[in-house]
């Protein structure tokens, strides 16, 4: 846990013109390190009302090089913003590595704004600064900077400054109904800041505490902080070597492979049987897709297996029960350089459904404990935190009422090469198959490991693994109709 | 301009078990081609009401692999939608090259509606056919190809099909008010698609009418139609050779280089002036942003000129004026990869502001015309016919109120070599200046060339020109200042 500081700094005018330009030459020096840097930087400037962050903002931004910058506030949520995650607006605007973003009006302006109104409940605000100090500590993790200065002011200079801004016929229209309220409750403002930078407090992301009662003071010490800051990190984070392919892979939770190795391989189904149940479950789906849709709540399915498992089949039967019009496939890939310049959940949170949509995901974001491990595009400690970090993604998603449902499906090693075959013999197969194919089966057991972990520690009650055997194609596709049947039923009785 | 096709075919139960599984398979051989084809393909399936566009996209998309697909419905534009030009969601769901969009209720479902509205003005159709046409021709040209299938059903086979709909329970809910409404006025719908049609009929995005009545012969026809214009277009569209660097570039307009060559460079200002009007400027600008906010106006500045003109000084200053959370500035460097996958004009509609807000481009959709010419990144005729799209573009941005400043900022060829020689002496500028700006310097005549005719060639009421003498930074920053004022009161006196 960091220690957060308390600046209180007057700055005279004289001082000030000298102070200026050798603060605004370091930081375009900071900008111009930062462009080759391996991380990005927040600056988050918060604080009660009338304590001047906006025009503090103004005067650094005016300091910096504005190419390498971009200022974010956020407004009332849009109604694209509100039919998503609480935290997805945030995660739209977050600066790619090497650039430097400045909140005014940052995720701590909402949750002081939900906890300071009337009868305000204080666990929905603890809650609130739970989800914030996650989301700092994911980014923190990444190799973000994080700079975060609450500017403080006392009620008697509050009151001073409501009063001299009242007082001038161009600067009244900035002082509202909301500023004296604020000011009326002071108290319990002090009490809320408080206890919102103790509870998110933390090495990469602390908080600096500036009286702001003298604004070049302010200014100077706002500056000094993230310059300070930097120097810091921008000495500790240089970028990290590739981890380079893992001469072993051991297991982390032994129970996964035997759960995998106990999945029944011989189940099958005729095609008689088939085409009937299959039919009656498309119906099914149909109907509680439908249902989802008129309760605004969003299905996103993963799905995870060996190649030539039979993913592509199976998304094809479900979206054969699905208005093409609300549903999307999204298949997964190498990531684009915008996405690779960002945290790597970034590409994820950018696409997530609005509520009341489907988005089917061929592979997922679970490729950072499977070929990222593997390959070593992850570094260990990387994809070992990794597993916390999907749960928790996911968990939001949940919170904000999306169904969630995850299918690993398996074949074995034979049957694999099999299709293999098959599709290299079929003219228009050959295509689904490639060099990267046959390598990957050729780490079937580094595979079988990583997959078995993965099953064990991602396996939550509001987003459950399915094992659906796939030997038999009719069988696999049969079987998950009829789970995310069972799934979106259940969670639609219960929400 | 194309000739637009009529199909109307039964298809027996019988014969369509049999033409299916040809048509799915035809359909993945598409997509593998597409994949690596040098551009998109748009399937867009419009029509009257209850002519079963849903049914027969649900049906088409299931027989393809829906990896390399998108579908998309619009549904009423979003908040963030309507606060940008009319077409923004439309280029928000265009599909990069190499991949199908299938649409749904495309730019054709909200032209009709607001055509088949009661008091309807049919200026108003006719103007948002134009901007169809455009926005198509423009997609079209850039190799896009766009299949149209104009779903047909004769009044008395709507009458049975929405009785039908309307005696079963299960699809009673598909029938709206909206829908015998439509069925009422069928004479008036059958009109506005007659009229519809015939604006936007063209070569790469020609209309094919398709009887619906039969359902079968419904979905093999637009599927026929999309893989016969695919197999023609594929053909003809392989990927250009790059254009290579031309021998010489010749004025389009001569009178444009006279126009640069007459700018007086020896203008300039006094220190202590400068600080005095600067301030009365910087006031006036931050006073007549607030008014353009209060009034949803956005503000776009354009900022082109000579490296080393001092774009960024005069960016700076302007930012001074203006509250930091409402502005951008968005330096323009090379495309990232999901931009180059996109129309060239894609990359600057994704970041259009939303109304009220300022947007300042450092560099612009101007190197279309500028670099891409001189080093042959564009085609001959693709810069040729740049500029046209490039007045379209803004025209768009100032019929939905937003003001558009174009500033080149001129100085001449030894007071830039001063200046990249001050930035090389000079530590913390030495970024500033690399071997890029010495190769573009070489080249000083061919960019005058092309500076001249982009100056004549888009200098419109809606979008003009202000040429700053930029010899003297002082006096340049002014006159940005000066001229923004002017146009910005013009415009909010005007609108």
């Amino acid at each position: 846990m960091a220690k957060s500081r308390s600046i209180r700094n007057k700055v005279s005018k004289k001082d000030y013109e000298v102070r200026v330009p050798e603060l605004r030459e370091q930081l375009i020096h900071l900008q111009v390190q930062l462009k080759n840097a391996p991380f990005p930087v927040l600056l988050v400037v918060a604080g009660v009302e009338s304590t001047g962050k906006g025009d503090a903002i103004n005067t650094i931004n005016g300091w910096l090089d504005p190419r390498g910058v971009e200022v974010f506030a956020f407004h009332p949520p849009t109604d694209e913003e509100s039919a998503r995650p609480y935290m997805w607006r945030y995660w739209r605007c977050l600066p790619p590595r090497g650039r430097l973003g400045i909140y005014t009006g940052s995720w701590y302006t909402e949750a002081l704004r939900e906890a300071s109104a009337k009868n305000a409940d204080p666990a929905k605000f603890k809650h609130a600064l739970q989800r914030i100090e996650h989301f700092e500590s994911l980014l923190v993790a990444d190799g973000a900077l994080i700079v975060k200065c609450w500017l403080h002011l006392s009620q008697e200079a509050q009151h001073k400054k409501l009063t001299k801004l009242e007082s001038n016929s161009r600067t009244a229209w900035r002082v509202t109904a909301q500023d004296w309220e604020a000011h009326q409750n002071y108290d319990q403002h002090e009490t809320l800041g408080k206890t919102l930078r103790k509870a998110t407090n933390r090495t990469g992301a602390s908080w600096t505490l500036i009286d702001s009662e003298n604004e070049r003071g302010r200014n100077v010490a706002i500056t000094e902080t993230l310059l300070e800051a930097f120097a810091h990190h921008h000495k500790q984070h240089r970028a990290p070597p590739p981890a380079g392919r893992p001469t072993e892979i051991t297991p982390l939770r032994p129970e996964g492979i035997t759960k995998l190795e106990a999945l029944p391989l011989d189940k099958n189904i005729s095609a008689s049987e088939y085409v009937k149940k299959r039919d009656r479950w498309l119906g099914e789906l149909n109907q509680l897709v439908r249902q989802a849709a008129k309760k605004e709540r969003s299905i996103v399915f993963v799905f995870e297996g060996w190649d030539a498992a039979g993913k592509g089949g199976a998304i094809r039967r479900l979206t054969n029960a699905i208005e093409a019009r609300n549903c999307r496939v999204i298949p997964v890939a190498k990531p684009t350089d915008e996405e690779k310049a960002h945290h790597y959940l970034w590409r994820f949170w950018r696409h997530l459904p609005q509520a009341g949509r489907v988005t089917i995901y061929d592979r997922s974001w679970y490729g950072r404990v499977l070929v990222e491990r593997i390959e070593g595009f992850a570094r260990e400690e990387e994809w070992r935190r990794a597993y916390e970090e999907l749960n928790d993604f996911e968990h939001q998603l949940s919170e904000n009422g999306v169904i969630v449902l995850k299918f690993w499906l398996h074949i074995s090693k034979e049957e694999q090469l099999r299709r293999f075959q098959h599709r290299m013999e079929t003219e228009y197969k050959r295509h689904k198959i490639n060099d990267e194919d046959w390598r990957n089966r050729e780490q079937w057991s580094e595979y079988e490991t990583s997959v078995g972990d993965m099953l064990i520690l991602t396996n939550k009650s509001y987003a459950p693994w399915y094992l659906v055997p796939a030997e038999d194609k009719r069988y696999a596709r049969l079987q998950v109709l009829k789970l995310a049947c069972r799934r979106i039923a259940a969670a639609l009785q219960k929400g």
